[in-house]
């Protein structure tokens, strides 16, 4: 089913755009683990909009209501539900999305999927507003890995062209805008601050990095944990673009560059170099599991654009109206995190099953 | 279930590189399908070792012989399957690569995995003998789309830093070596007969069309187009980067240059580019449907590497003997062909549940 | 995931009796379907509770609130969520049903798997009160169905002892108290009026029947209709039996009495009996699919019980306070209806697979 | 996926009656199990045809071929694959199958699923064959069970209306024709000698008791321990009903007489009765999993029996040929086994996620 994902971990998300809420339900939490409600309103923030200069104007509180799932704090083994309510919503005419399809959206193929029966309005079950919910069932697995001493970091690897500078680092993670030099990330804002005044939008690369892991997680073939992530990540709208460690550069090297041997730390076994991104066979080998999604620039645009009117099925002008963020890759950070925590937790619970 | 994948289609692999045999099984096909066995071994032979001057010297027949889900060369609605025997298998010693894991391949996270009671020889589950029975099922789907009008073409599109040029066309897919350029093709040869000659091994990238597609394939969310393919090319061994349509370049592009306008053409919508690689909001857009994927080089090299004797737990030298393809990319074509083909029938019968 | 069934149509139950909400989320149905929110709470108000003599006295209005999957009354093909409000509840203490399980009740088996972080109250998730989302699941099904030419009927086959008398036949399912014989029916209500009145309470046989199904639904092995009515049925709660057709009854019988000999009426093929209750393999044949859910008697009596005190660990005595339904029979005639739809229109969905 | 089952573990069944082989796949099993193939050859043969009286004269070897999962006689965490090659097949004209559809077999169904391609020969996919593959997997999983503690027993509990005496031991289960009372065993042979005499057949009963088992395994909703069981036993061909503890007694007792009271055996918690059937709310609660499945007599008989004439559309006599089980009770025994044995690994593996 296209709105649940996982094994071990299930997670379902429902909601439109304009529909009363949206929400998540998780299966599979064993019962006991303590939820930080604050932590993960925090958490819930980083990806709200309203916040800054690049992102859209529409400020929602974002904040969650557990319908179920807990006993006080603490979860009881039950499915967790949760959701957020849309508010102030339906309040202006969205019809025109229906007849005259925006370029890079889903309103064309929805049209011919759901047979004119889609929820248009505010982009309906495509809008990035359903990634709120992915982030709350995020943050919750975030605040159990922790637990188990694995943290996930990332940070804004690319704006358009410009590249942040540097080896992604804890301390990153904690910016308002995370890169790793402040110079690449000023360039960055610049450059997005200059879309938006030009009526664009422009895309980026997110990375991300699972540290902590033990050795053994994921499983061969279709369960890999690039498989396990790339399923989730996927499903992150703007997503176009995946790759682990070296990724489409080790397509460029020899295996003498590209193989990390392994050696000894500590009596630890390691390896020296990192290009397979922590994973060898689908499997975890126990250093920082690595990845980087690309982000293609938002779609809504102020520019006009050509279309086709599906009414009187002729090409026309189309000028969309309405604030939307410039870039969507500073919001997405959280957004990239909780894939990578759901992913790695549900690897995590599949593990149990093999211990002797 | 790791070896399992698909939702109206179900796939099931089996077997180790020295198991008594490999094979597949797949669920849910209707009853009524006509297979040309001759069509499928002739595309089974593509993936194939011992075939030409940069591949392994190992030959097999890869004749699969089918087990059930047939009447005659017609499906009967039953789960087909169908395996394909390993000959001289475990005629040498594999047990070093249980205690000097070998840099870049998964001796050492399946060592950790399935606490030393894995299968080591040949590389035991994770061998890219794996991808045999990935195209008979492939292999069977072709046959299958191609009497709906859906095709699906492929074709070397790197070899470490040397580009193919120019456009993929169905002509390109019936070579041997299917690039474009025949140019470049030859640089790329030649650049695997240099790896080859120094011991080393190069990666590459193949990028993969589907054809003829109807608008309206794949789902929101997590079972969108790029989640299915993404799920299985995933599972090939050594795929490290996937991305569709323009991909990780349209990270860097502007939404004015990115978006792919709408137009019609002799009465049908089209889009003038195809940056999404003919997936919108994960649903196909009818345009044609396009990605890459980055293989990185083959981890068995002859080079000595540095490893950790995991008996000893001292670091030493490992020299791996035997012959290896010091390129697998050419071989990947057909596998890759077979993911994406896999992924679009699913799509494709998970549509008719819609249809009113 | 316990909590979610269904392969083409993927129903989601959550929430616990005293959470702030119970729920569902159904994914799968097709957009375009026109919801009757009248009908649908005719319906639900046959679960509820309050109605009568013979339920418990705690009155809820049951009216679920739609959060998503809707564009107005119509499905626009994304996961409908609905959820009803758990009202005035955690207002006593319920701390005593961890300590000292109920006998019959899930309250020492939920100790035990949830290491003592079960929601206790009112039952937690084991409460009959999760059935109210599978009505809305299973009302929403029957109406779709029904647009079909399908209908799901039922009665009361027995309570206790007492057996109803005659063919279970549609104006039945219409009634109050659904017997065929009023006789009957009055004996019934007497016996559990009885039961009431000695502090008891007493089980019953819940009969159903799908008319009008075409033939050919269902699948051979397990996707038989049988095992997809069994795996939602045995999910509400107090089921301990279920057979189709003669069920039990054709163990006893000879091949030549249970076969049911094929004819023809009217130009279409029956059988002259059905005591297959219409399934053959697994599949529809075209005949009423006919089946009978054992309840057991409600756990909650209020006559003194023995059970264990899990912190002394001694023996004691239990008297449960409090208003219980004497006979659950009767409500849950709709849910065992919402377990059938709910499992013939997923056979119905995967059936559209197979159509050429 | 009709063929396949199960979340920890995953079972999928392929074959027809007729095709090359019927064989297994189970996908789950951790590395390290070892198997003891000569146990398993003897679990096998109490399903095999040809062994007595009472069972059809056809004679197999039923002798599986492990293809893949296996280092030596120890697993090794990949999917275990095992296949019985078919012999003697396709040696008569089955057609006539095509045409009139034998009364109580599926003929009629697969005609009307498969569109007229279905494998009808010896009964295709429905075939009793195929559980020969349920009975390799449930070997599998009854020698794992068995490391822990946990075994499974059954018996014979009625053929017709002859009842067995006394309650189920485990000195039972080793019997050749397992009753515990051998007078009624004696009764029930003569009654199935009797209705081979007659050309006829006979049904029974099977009832099957999980011993050892830990309070905890299974969840509540759709994954209860009955739900889980029903899901496999109702694929077994010929089971028309299921119930669990006191079953369907339990619809017409009293809440006083049904529920079973908690009480402290040396120290540990048991219940007084097992009128619950070691089942409360989906949960085990470490007393006996006790359930009985109903088997209808066998379809095929020798007496002369109505049909529909398919291709005429005229309604005929019809006469089936060769020789077949007058009673296919006994060789189910075993497989009701695997059902449980399969039904309960799984849960177990399930259970070590929410170990804490």
């Amino acid at each position: 089913m296209s709105s649940s994902i996982g094994e071990n971990l299930r997670l379902t998300i429902f909601g439109q755009s304009h529909s009363p809420a949206v929400g998540m339900t998780l299966e599979g939490v064993p019962a006991g683990e303590n939820l930080d409600f604050d932590v993960l309103a925090a958490f819930l923030r980083r990806r709200a909009p309203g916040q800054n200069a690049w992102s859209t104007a529409r400020k929602e509180a974002d904040a969650p209501e557990f319908l179920s799932g807990l006993l006080g704090n603490t979860t009881c083994g039950t499915p967790l539900t949760a959701i957020i309510r849309n508010t102030d919503t339906r309040s202006k005419d969205y019809s025109a999305l229906k007849i005259t399809p925006r370029p890079g959206h889903a309103d064309f193929t929805a049209e011919v999927k759901y047979h004119g029966f889609q929820d248009f309005a505010g982009g309906g079950h495509f809008s990035g507003r359903l990634t709120a919910p992915l982030c709350i069932a995020g943050g919750i697995c975030l605040q159990i890995l922790k637990r188990e001493g694995i943290t996930v970091i990332s940070r804004i690897a690319a704006i358009g062209d410009i590249q942040d500078e540097g080896e992604l680092l804890s301390s990153t993670a904690g910016k308002n805008f995370p890169t790793v030099s402040d110079v690449q990330g000023e360039k960055m804002r610049a450059l997005i601050a200059e879309a938006r005044a030009e009526e664009d939008s422009v895309g980026g690369v997110v990375e991300c990095a699972v540290l902590g892991l033990p050795a053994g997680l994921g499983d061969p073939m279709f369960d890999g944990m690039e498989n396990r992530i790339a399923a989730i990540v996927f499903g992150i709208p703007a997503v176009k673009g995946l790759e682990f460690g070296a990724g489409f550069a080790s397509a460029t090297l020899r295996g003498s560059e590209n193989n990390d041997a392994f050696a000894l730390r500590d009596g630890k076994i390691v390896t020296e170099t990192n290009r397979c991104g922590g994973i060898l066979g689908g499997i975890t080998n126990g250093m920082p599991l690595v990845f980087r999604a690309a982000f293609k620039p938002t779609p809504s645009i102020a520019q006009s654009q050509r279309t086709v009117n599906l009414q009187t099925m002729e090409e026309e002008n189309l000028n969309i109206v309405g604030r939307h963020d410039p870039c969507i890759v500073p919001r997405a950070v959280p957004v990239v995190e909780s894939a990578a925590a759901i992913a790695v937790y549900d690897a995590l619970l599949g593990r149990r099953k093999e211990e002797r």
